[in-house]
C-alpha cells in the first residue's frame, strides 16, 4: 500500500486497489467503474438526486450528440470548448453530412428545446437536470476521477426564469443545494466568484466551489452560473411577459462531476486505504467472526444475532477463509466505517467489539444494545469526519499581505491564500503570473486595506491557489 | 387525439402528448426524455436492476468509446456492426491517431478487461451489467423508442464461466429473469431460438423474446446469447482450470432496451392515451376534488383524508383550475391507473369513487377503507391488464400448414405464424422471401408433420412474422 504523503501515487493506487475503478482501459483519460466503485457512485447520486427532486427539479435525458450548427451558434461558448470537443464524422463507412459533437456540456443540446417549451411567463420556472457522460479532449495530463476525457458522472441542471430576480434566487438555491450536498459528503469547500476572465463561456458570472486536496492544490468541485440572457438571445428563448411583450428568458445552470468522489476519497482516506462516510459506504458495518477451533458454534450464533440486530444498515458478514487480521486489513482498505468483531469471549459475555474506521477507536458493547450502539457510532463518525475535514481545510487557508508572503506560503504549504485585491483584471493576471497560481476569485465579504499587488484600494477578499 | 387503429401515428402522438419524449430534437433517431417519461423509465429500470441484483449480477460502467483496434479484433462481430458504427475522428481541431467507435454494444470494450480480471476458475462466474447509451447509424426509418440512432436505455449483461455447462445455466437464468421482467410489465412474449443466420454476430446461438404490436408486426424486446468461446479466443480470456491447464472462458451476454417501454405503451394504451401498470406509473392514484360553490370545505377535508389514507402509494391531488371533466381527460391521457373522485355527496357520505383506467369501471367505497380498496383495485388491475395482453397475443399466434395459408394470415391479420420447419437454411431463407416475413426462429417443442416449404420431415416448430 502506498503512503498518503505521496499523494498522487497513493490516490491512483487506492482507487485501483479498493475496486473503485479499473484504470487500465485502453483509452487515455477513460476508466471503468467496478462494482464497489459503482455502488459508491450510486449512493452519491442518490443523495444529489434527493436534494434536487425535493427542490422541484425534474430529471430529464437529452441526446449525447449535438449537430455542428447548434453547437456553433453561441460564439463565446464555442470559443471556450472548441479545442476539446470530440467530433463524430462517420456513420459506418459513410461520411456524415453534418458533423456531430459529443457533448462537452449540454447547453447547446438543451436550449433549442427550451425555445420550444417556453411560450409564456407561466411556463416558467423550468428546472431540469440530467446525469450523463460528457466528453473533453483534454490535452493536459489525465487523472482518474479528476481530469477525464469521458466524464462519466456529470450532473448538470438547467433553469429558465421570467425575471432576472428569479434567476438570482435560483443561483442562491443552487448554492444552498450544493452546500448541503458537500456537507453531507464531508467535503469542505471555499466559495468564490470566479474572475471575469475565468467564468463559464457564455455566463454573466460563475460561482465555484473549491476544496483543497492533501497535496495542497485546490480542486474545483462544483460551479453555478448565472447565464443572464446570453443563451436565450442566441437560441431565441422568448416568452410573453405579464405586460404581453416578448422578452428573453433568464437562465442559470450548475454542475457537479466525478470529482466529488475523488475529493471524498482524497480527503478522508489514509495510509490504510479508503475511509468512507456511512451515507455513501456500500457496506456500513462488516461483522468479522473470530473463530477458535471447538468454539465455533457460540460465535456463529452471536454473529447471527448481531446481523439481525443491524437490519436496516448495509451489513456484510465476512464468513470467508483467512485470518481475522487479513480481514481487518481488507475491510479497512475498502473504507468500511464500522467493524464489529465477535470472538468466543464476546459470545460468552454476549458482547461485541465496535471499531471505528476513522479513528481506530474500540468499544465493547452488549449485543442486546448493538443496534443502538452501531447507529450512534455511525452518527458520531459522520460528525467527526466532517469536523476533521473542515478543520483541515481551515488550516490550509492562510492570510497573506504581500506577494512574497503568498509565494512562500504556496511553496511551503500550499492551500488557499486569502488576501485583498483591487478588482482590476491587469492586477489579477499579474498576480497569477507572479505566483504561478490561479485566482479562485472573490467572496462577498467586504475588504479593507491595500491590494496585494498594486497597493491601491482593496475592494475584494481574494482566494488564490495552485489548482488542478 | 389519434385513434389507436392508426397505430404508428397514434404511438408517436401519445409519446409526445403524454410527455414521454420530445421528438423534435434536431438529429434523426434521437429524442429527449421529458420528466414524465423519465419517471416511467426510472421505474422500469428499478424493476430490472432489482431482478439482476438479486441474482448476483453486479452493476458496472464502461467507457463509451472503443479504440478501433479492439473493435476490429472479432471479425464476425465487426462484420455485423461495421455499417452502423459512428466513428469519432477528431479531438478539437486535431485528427485523432486512433479512431474511436461509439459503442454499438460493449463486448469489445468489456472483454479486454475480462482478460485482465480472470486468472483462475475461482475468479468465475463473473456476472456484470451496465445501463448505458449505445449508438447505431440506422439507415432504416427511425421511430421513437423502437428504432433509434442513440439507444438511451441499453441494459447489457455480460458473464464469464469456467465450464460450458455453467454458461448454459446462465442462459437459463437470463431467460428466467427476462420472463419475470416482462411478466411484471405486462408485456407478453414469444421465445424463439433465432435461425443461425440471424444470431448475434459472434454468438454460438441467440434466444430472443418477441412481442406483437397492435399493427400485427412483431418487435424484438430482449435477447440472450451464448457466446461459447468465440470472444474469449479473440480477447485471450484464459483461466487455469481445476486440472491446472489454461482454458478459454465460456461467455454469455443478454440485453434489453427502450423497446420495453415502447411495448408497454403500445400494448396497453388506447384511444384515450397511455394506460400504465401501477408498478411503473409515476402517479398511481390521482385524486380529483369535485368542487361546488359553497361546499368546498367538506370536499377538501375529505380529499385530505383520502390523501393521508393513500400514503405509501404515488399519489397526486389535482387541485388545479379547470373542470373535473378536463382533469379526467388529462389524467386518463397520462395513463394514471386509478382515479379517485370526491364530490360534495361523497364528502357527506364519507365515500369516494374509484375509477380504473384500464376498464373505466367505477366503484363507490367508504373513505375509511380507501387504503385497502385502492390497493386491491391496483392489484386487480395488474392481473387483468396482464391477462388481457396475454390473451391478445395468444389470439395473434396462428397455426398454418401451407405457405398460402401463412401468406393469407400475414396479410389479413398479421401476428405470428406457428408452423413446422425441416431446419434447413435453404428452406428457411425461401420461406422468408416467399412470405416477405422473418423467421423469428424455433421453440423447443417437438414437431411432427411436414416442413411448410419443402414438405420434408419437420424437425422444429417455427415462428414467422413481419417484424420491426
Amino acid at each position: 500500500m502506498k503512503k498518503k504523503e505521496d499523494f498522487s501515487t497513493w490516490l491512483n493506487d487506492i482507487i485501483d486497489r479498493a475496486g473503485i475503478l479499473d484504470i487500465r482501459y485502453p483509452i487515455k483519460g477513460t476508466y471503468v467503474w467496478r462494482p464497489y466503485g459503482f455502488k459508491v457512485r450510486a449512493n452519491v447520486l442518490r443523495i444529489l438526486r434527493g436534494l434536487l427532486d425535493e427542490t422541484g427539479h425534474e430529471e430529464v435525458l437529452f441526446p449525447l450528440l449535438i449537430p455542428e450548427e447548434e453547437f456553433m451558434k453561441e460564439a463565446i461558448h464555442v470559443k471556450g470548448f472548441e479545442d476539446e470537443v470530440y467530433w463524430v464524422t462517420h456513420g459506418g463507412l459513410t461520411p456524415l453530412n453534418v458533423k456531430l459533437a459529443l457533448r462537452p456540456t449540454s447547453e447547446t443540446a438543451i436550449y433549442p428545446m427550451f425555445a420550444l417549451w417556453i411560450r409564456s411567463h407561466a411556463d416558467m420556472p423550468i428546472k431540469v437536470y440530467q446525469v450523463v457522460n460528457v466528453f473533453r479532449y483534454e490535452t493536459k495530463a489525465t487523472r482518474p476521477l479528476i481530469r477525464l476525457r469521458e466524464i462519466t458522472t456529470f450532473k448538470e441542471a438547467h433553469t429558465a426564469h421570467a425575471t432576472p430576480e428569479d434567476a438570482e434566487r435560483q443561483v442562491e438555491e443552487a448554492l444552498s443545494i450544493y452546500k448541503r450536498f458537500f456537507d453531507t459528503l464531508g467535503i469542505p469547500y471555499v466559495v468564490s466568484k470566479r474572475p471575469d476572465w475565468d467564468k463559464f463561456p457564455g455566463a454573466d458570472y460563475t460561482i465555484a466551489f473549491d476544496t483543497v486536496l492533501p497535496d495542497g492544490r485546490s480542486l474545483q468541485i462544483g460551479t453555478v452560473h448565472n447565464l443572464g440572457t446570453n443563451f436565450s438571445k442566441t437560441f431565441d428563448i422568448l416568452f410573453e411577459n405579464t405586460q404581453g411583450e416578448q422578452e428573453h428568458a433568464y437562465q442559470t445552470c450548475y454542475g457537479i462531476s466525478d470529482r466529488v468522489i475523488a475529493s471524498h476519497i482524497a480527503i478522508h482516506g489514509d495510509d490504510k486505504g479508503l475511509s468512507l462516510m456511512p451515507e455513501i459506504a456500500p457496506v456500513q458495518c462488516v461483522i468479522v467472526p473470530i473463530i477458535f477451533k471447538g468454539r465455533e458454534e457460540a460465535v456463529l450464533r452471536a454473529v447471527e444475532k448481531a446481523e439481525k440486530a443491524l437490519k436496516g444498515l448495509r451489513v456484510h458478514v465476512d464468513r470467508g477463509e483467512g485470518t481475522p487480521g487479513s480481514k481487518f486489513y481488507h475491510w479497512e482498505m475498502k473504507g468500511v466505517p464500522l467493524r464489529i468483531e465477535i470472538g468466543p469471549r464476546d459470545a460468552e459475555k454476549d458482547t461485541a467489539v465496535l471499531v471505528r474506521r476513522d479513528t481506530g477507536e474500540k468499544k465493547t458493547v452488549p449485543l442486546g444494545d448493538l443496534s443502538g450502539s452501531a447507529a450512534a457510532a455511525l452518527r458520531e463518525m459522520e460528525a467527526s469526519m466532517r469536523k476533521k475535514a473542515e478543520d483541515e481545510l481551515k488550516a490550509m487557508i492562510t492570510e497573506a499581505a504581500t506577494l512574497e508572503e503568498a509565494a512562500r506560503i504556496l511553496r511551503e504549504k500550499g492551500g488557499i491564500i486569502r488576501t485583498v485585491w483591487c478588482g482590476e483584471k491587469e492586477c489579477g493576471v499579474e498576480i497569477e503570473e507572479v505566483l504561478n497560481a490561479k485566482l479562485l476569485g472573490t467572496n462577498n465579504e467586504s475588504a479593507s486595506g491595500p491590494c496585494i499587488h498594486c497597493g491601491g484600494k482593496g475592494r475584494h477578499i481574494l482566494h488564490i491557489s495552485r489548482s488542478y
